[in-house]
């Protein structure tokens, strides 16, 4: 079984349209892009178009790469915060800020990558498995789950909502031994590393969601190589996996913090 | 097979304490009680045992009941959100009271219930079921549930928990036909009516949560008779089911509220 990412995002989109409807003031996202990096444009675009169709705003706000500084980002985020419903600090900064800091400082009523101190939403690649989940009836709990990466958006945050549901979670953090995967009855890649995982290093029947993304030769590619999905009971590519539900997950949830703020 | 929920409590307790070590600040919860009523003082009682228990100091304001107006409570409140971490509003409120204004004025940071407009936690009874599933890897995707009532603590929260969890869920209202029970593989009670769900009403394997709590005859009793037992496959009882992990489950969105607000 191959998910159809795109359509699943297209049943959220439904929804999302007849809310919108609902929600009478000008709904506008703010998104800081710190990085010039053809991944993260990419996915700037992406947000950009489903934008436009679901009637929203975007509100740009541009680093210069190289001399930004933690108090630069501060202030752009300081500005765009009365201006907008929702924000996005598009992940990785430049090396020079102070990553944690900044987060920490978007206030959690805007922040629609759940990511801030206190999130009152889940991050979209988190809410995308859990649709996933949910959309295929899988079976989690007393399964075995293996999260491959531990970043803020997708290792997590995914590794929390699998033990929620009751499963038996191992986390691999960089450089450690891959060997848990063999054992693992759902595995969550995360880690950005293009096509690292193997059909061999896997359990038959696996059910395999690669929220890894990278660039690989001018295209998008997860961790998981594609050969996978024979070993896999349920597979999730790369690209048209959980990319497109996640973006749609972040739209859900920019409507959520708007709408409330609507009331 | 019937939930023993003071042991599921107890192994909740088990983690709060750990977590309570790592919580530098004294930590207050305060509670409001705007009815004389002998069920609402024997949940007031216990909170206040376990919050002895935990190390939480107990913040208590009475209104006078048949004099008590909203901007009292209001009032009330306003005194209470410096003061502590978390604040429960012990429901009902007296009837001249706007419940609705009143709830909306909780700051959600300091929203243990879960109830205000826009929460950072879920209510307790909703994390009670949620566990439940949890401990018992309760199959809930694409089953048929059917919630009994639709309050702002146990009904309502419960629908949205099983619709997450992937269930077809049917709310039932005060007045409905309870017909669809019948055919319910999962049920939650939370309508306050003591007894009034037969075993004869229920399909034989269901699942029944009993989320309701009532009094009758000096005792705390559920929405189910004690009959229906034999014919669920799993069957939480009142007392002794839902309410002490619920009351765990309080003291868990406390903790969070409070160790967030120490970061």
């Amino acid at each position: 079984m191959i998910i159809n990412g795109k359509e699943i995002a297209e049943s959220i989109y439904a929804d999302l349209a007849v809310q919108r409807e609902g929600i009478t003031h000008p709904i506008k996202l703010g998104i800081i892009v710190g990085t010039n990096d053809p991944v993260i444009e990419s996915f700037v675009r992406i947000k950009t178009r489903i934008a436009a169709r679901l009637g929203v705003e975007i509100v740009r706000e541009e680093l210069p790469e190289r001399v930004a500084t933690t108090s630069d980002v501060v202030a752009a985020l300081a500005r765009l915060v009365p201006l907008v419903d929702g924000i996005i600090v598009q992940l990785p900064l430049p090396v020079q800020i102070d990553t944690d800091a900044l987060l920490a400082s978007i206030p959690s009523e805007k922040d629609v990558d759940g990511i801030s101190a206190t999130p009152r939403v889940r991050p979209p690649v988190a809410e995308a498995v859990a649709e996933i989940i949910r959309h295929e009836c899988l079976e989690v709990c007393d399964k075995q789950a293996v999260v491959v990466g531990s970043g803020r958006l997708v290792g997590g945050p995914c590794a929390i909502l699998l033990q929620e549901l009751g499963a038996q979670v191992t986390v691999i953090n960089k450089g450690e031994s891959l060997d848990p995967l063999k054992d693992a009855d759902i595995v969550v890649l995360g880690a950005g590393n293009p096509g690292f995982v193997k059909p061999d290093m896997l359990k038959d029947g696996v059910v395999l969601i690669d929220a890894g993304t990278s660039e690989s030769a001018g295209k998008v590619v997860g961790d998981a190589d594609p050969a996978c999905a024979q070993k896999a009971s349920v597979f999730t590519p790369v690209p048209g996996g959980v990319g497109p539900i996640a973006v749609a997950m972040l739209f859900k949830n920019l409507f959520a913090l708007a709408g409330v703020k609507s009331e």
